[in-house]
């Protein structure tokens, strides 16, 4: 403090050095006279393409996700009919499915197959409930566009939640695609949903689901309020796709650098096409933005600075917020969509799976 | 439900119709082969050059200021000399604080030069305080670069938290350079906050500020804690300067997008060397993301997805709630950097002051 008060004193005496102007980094003087050219009037936003940087800012094991190339052949695919989705569909899934049980052993969760309601399922959960948990249970809806995470490959963050959080976590596996549109998807998570009343009391349950997974939470929300089904406690929208139509800033923004979704225009303009089949995709029961809040119990919402998803989530925060919802929104640094479900032992995924575990932890019964 | 169902059964009966792959946006064809193999190994990112179009997810008010051109001659600018700087803050100051008078006519707030702790500030306070914040008083740091909004200038966010939020307010006229750099500023913002404490408990005070404002605010933390100086109940972060190296994903993320900063090779390099004067901006002093978040109050977050900042406002966030601190985040549709100070009658500036209010309100003594 003393010696702060000298230096101001020395520093009103002499002035501070400023003969010249500060020197500019040598790639923004061209910039500067285009883009501020470009820029000059009111409207739209003119950017130059560019390289950035892998960020110094995320865990070393996170930054292999941010590193990666775009996801192929996941992010532009557009098979040309149905047996082509299924090939691409069923590909993808043994790939993502292939590390999930070795993912289990390393957090202690077991993972069996059932039926619940009528639909195909996976209970999921750890070895030992810690005692807080043992009178609560989790919906967990998968990701991934509608088409994609059949089966197995459906489970990773149901068992990243059971096995991070201490939770107890029925997953559905959900008809999709090519065979099944909308409302093969909804109709199947509602008809578990049902099911679970007689398993738990709804003030002890919370649904969950990442991007698609997301959405389906919300519109699941919807359709029971609609049917007075009960809500749960409490509810997790990682980065949610809530609104199927390119309608978000940052489905622009965000284009190209996000590398996991990429662009709307990869392989989420035909995945909701063949979803929607016909339907209007402003629909609420595709768009969960579109529909009304009133009523639904308190989020989590989890996104990223990278992630095409990025207004999809802070939209459904703020129309939340709006409608008097406690709703805790996480944004992480570099992140692409639903990009903690890509590197499950960093410290990203873990804050990511610790920070809903709390918030569910305080807002469910006993 | 039962239509739903009778769907699905002809669904499956009968295939959806899926005789060809979807239709590819025109302009996206190109760049999906250009994009794809420039991303195609770990590494930068590579994106394309673009025009963003203005969303239409945000409100009608606000779209002019996300519309709206860079905000010249703020964004660029690299004064020669110390006259060159005055001259320019002088302006900016003048346009800045013309409008002000108005606005707290519009929210019957009245504003009084004062010195405080030997610090000139602003007291400024709605007519008539709300019952429940008569015994609560609040510090406002102002933004600007550490070198813009001198005087009145600086007292916009005092106005809006006093008209919106109901609070009595004290903003600090720090001084700036050229003439006054570090550490006036953060003598200048403590030695009023070490006067406050005649005028209130610090359980019934709170601290905030945006851009500057909110780094400021931060490493006033940081000073009280090494100082032994009580904290305040509660803090408000308004996109924080948290570091003011350029670290951190949306310096280039959304760097060309922002339209109010724009560039950390703008205005910002200039204004952080001349504040510095020869000092390392790594010190937690400059940049607070340094430093260690122990013990710090409650902590309220507000960005945009446009805005330079954005990870600023998310490390932040992160790094508090890993310190255990309670910290809540909200992020604004296609906002650029505290672009709700210039839309002050926008539903986006009146949410970004509510959910302030509230926070405070519920973490401040009565």
């Amino acid at each position: 403090m003393i010696r702060s008060l000298a230096l101001v004193a020395l520093t009103v005496l002499a002035g501070p050095a400023l003969a010249q102007p500060a020197p500019r980094d040598p790639d923004f003087g061209k910039l500067e006279g285009e883009m501020g050219a470009a820029n000059a009037k009111p409207g739209p936003r003119t950017v130059p393409g560019r390289e950035i940087p892998v960020p110094g800012t995320v865990s070393e094991t996170f930054r292999a996700a941010v590193a990666a190339p775009y996801r192929a052949p996941a992010w532009n695919a557009n098979p040309k009919d149905a047996a082509g989705w299924k090939e691409l569909v069923d590909k993808l899934a043994k790939a993502t499915a292939a590390p999930i049980p070795a993912l289990r052993d390393q957090l202690g969760v077991t993972s069996e197959a059932a039926v619940i309601g009528g639909v195909k399922v996976f209970v999921i959960q750890p070895k030992t409930i810690p005692e807080a948990n043992r009178n609560r249970l989790l919906l967990h809806i998968h990701g991934g566009g509608y088409v994609y995470n059949p089966g197995e490959a459906g489970t990773l963050e149901a068992v990243l939640m059971a096995g991070l959080g201490g939770f107890k976590v029925i997953s559905v596996d959900y008809r999709m695609p090519p065979d099944a549109p909308y409302p093969a998807a909804m109709d199947d998570a509602t008809a578990v949903w049902k099911a679970m009343q007689a398993m738990q009391k709804p003030e002890r349950m919370a649904v969950f689901g990442t991007s698609t997974g997301g959405g389906m939470t919300l519109a699941l929300m919807l359709r029971a309020k609609a049917e007075g089904l009960p809500l749960p406690a409490v509810i997790g929208l990682g980065t949610p796709w809530s609104d199927m139509t390119e309608t978000g800033d940052t489905y622009k923004t965000n284009e190209w650098l996000d590398n996991v979704l990429v662009s709307y225009s990869g392989y989420l303009t035909p995945a909701a096409k063949i979803y929607a089949n016909g339907r209007d995709l402003k629909d609420p029961q595709f768009s969960p933005i579109n529909g009304d809040f009133t009523g639904l119990p308190p989020a989590l919402l989890v996104s990223g600075t990278r992630d095409l998803f990025l207004s999809n989530t802070v939209r459904t925060h703020r129309k939340l917020r709006d409608a008097g919802i406690e709703a805790d929104l996480h944004v992480f640094e570099g992140m692409s969509h639903a990009q903690y479900l890509a590197s499950p032992n960093s410290p990203e995924t873990k804050s990511v799976f610790g920070e809903m575990a709390r918030f569910f932890d305080s807002h469910l019964g006993r």
